[in-house]
């Protein structure tokens, strides 16, 4: 059982093709591929889920929702980087977690690292406090610190795809190491 | 100036047929009607925004989002029933809101008035702070009190519509009275 | 009672004597003095409440907490800078704030304007939301907009006590204009 | 080390001698003496500390704070019982929190379990959230589930201490039992 290797599925709040979180979220795969674990990602424009409706599910959930319950369900840790809007959680990521723990919850027991990119200074904060307590309610567990917030993220990312800000890089390390680690530990001793 | 009358756009946060929310606003609204005011309703399981993505307004707004826009624009107050979904905003009500405020703001200067249903003991508390955190980053003007908590919402309303517990209906009132008076001050005044 | 002077109680959640807060809120009471407006301040420090303990007034409040609430009574506006501590509302500031509203609620019917000021990047804007939070819960009315973060405090401040980003200083000066046009309004005509 | 006791410092935010919170507090004292610790606590109002005030250190850190400082550090576990007043943390509780944090960290990398009692039907729901928000900002790690509101309070513990409503009870001891394992962890493996 020790040696199990964990999973990771990595999310990232936002549907445009561009978007920051998307490509903070690519950086922080790369990171994470160096740990002994196995990454998929689940692309809320590809998934392409209704707004919330629990009409819909009066047959059943709609596919696309099995689907992410499922990778849900698959991971031991989910990565996931939150854009903000209007100083809160953006209704597209909201609306793909109400969809994913509707009727049951495959979060419960899970680990999650959060961060997030912006164009101002505040790099997500207010949005990043609401995702603690929504995941919280989930029963998702997460490291106190770091707490990690990409700002002016126009000019966050080098050519590459690294953060231009090195502090950046190493705090996503940080986050990431320890996560793994405290996935890890529940896996191994709980 | 003075007598002109004021306009309520109504909006309830859920798209479910039976929601307790769309309750809690039809008897809001017919509180409401009780005033010198005109109402007209932004339902959102009509209007069927996509899930928000900047990409989609590429070559304009979607039309429902520019309806919506609209609604928003020609409105002195807001009433809006919120539900709570993992101890937050409901995913549907932030992406109509973030459609609604991407690019212009037409929420900007507006009062509203708040308050949500659910089935727990809480009564949407945890959702209806961020609802204000989110309206005061789009420069509307809410009351601090009274705080709407609609519990126990499978047994809160009565068969007529109204609320079972008549402290829920008088909250309602003082609520919708104060914001109306709080609107006309800041049309005639201001 | 149209011409009726308005009264400004200004405060600041710090009792350190360099405090970036007191220096803040002296610049903001600057500002406040150009309006026709009659200005005093409750300094915590001078006041030097005891930590909040119900059973001390069990023979009724300590001296200084009937002074307090005597304060807030007397005045239409209250000022407050904030500082943050521990991504929260400062113990000092709230400890005044649960004095004075203890048993009897002279907040009730205020209104407020809020800004903090912080060594970091964030401008205490988690205390902020934090302190609009206990605010509405005391019936205090605050504007939505504008909120005011003074980043970098230790380089915030010219000599003369006056903000080095100027669009701080106006930022301050839209906030108390408009906080003084809303308390005009509640006081004329609700 | 594997088998090294673990030490828990428990902590209510109330100097009241009644205080419901001081109630609950010693109710989960005992349920956390059914498990292998050992158990110490810091009465805040034994330590009398003063409001938090920067200039009283000037020449080191009150005495009465120096002692909160090494009870902290010297735990593996707190046990914290807060109240909520006006929607928010204690002042006399974040005033403690933030002279235990002066400078110096002694709460980084440490477990906490919080719960709260009020005799409104909240619970203390919004402290907790804010108390979990200040301590994840000390780095201090919290189960996200079981979160226990003691509503009522007033009818909410026996004459011999023990909570009325058997369910609280029972949250207070799977949140205990997890809390301790996690420190466990945390201390066996990391």
């Amino acid at each position: 059982m020790a040696n199990q290797t964990l999973h990771i599925l990595a999310l990232a709040g936002s549907l445009r093709t561009d978007s920051y979180n998307r490509k903070a979220l690519q950086f922080a795969k790369r990171v994470a591929s160096e740990f002994d674990v196995t990454i998929s990602e689940a692309d809320l424009k590809t998934l392409a889920l209704p707004v919330f409706n629990e009409d819909l599910r009066a047959d059943g959930f709609p596919e696309q929702v099995v689907k992410l319950k499922q990778e849900i369900e698959s991971a031991d840790i989910l990565l996931i980087a939150t854009p903000e809007y209007n100083h809160s959680i953006p209704g597209p990521l909201k609306n793909a977690i109400d969809w994913a723990s509707d009727k049951t919850n495959p979060f419960s027991g899970k680990v999650a690292a959060i961060f997030g990119a912006s164009t101002g200074i505040f790099g997500t904060l207010r949005s990043q406090l609401q995702l603690r307590q929504v995941l919280a309610s989930l029963n998702v567990e997460l490291l106190p610190q770091p707490q990690v917030y990409i700002r002016s993220a126009e000019e966050a990312f080098l050519p590459d795809g690294s953060p231009a800000d090195p502090k950046i890089g190493k705090q996503l390390r940080v986050l990431i190491d320890g996560t793994i680690k405290l996935a890890k530990l529940k896996k191994e001793k709980r």
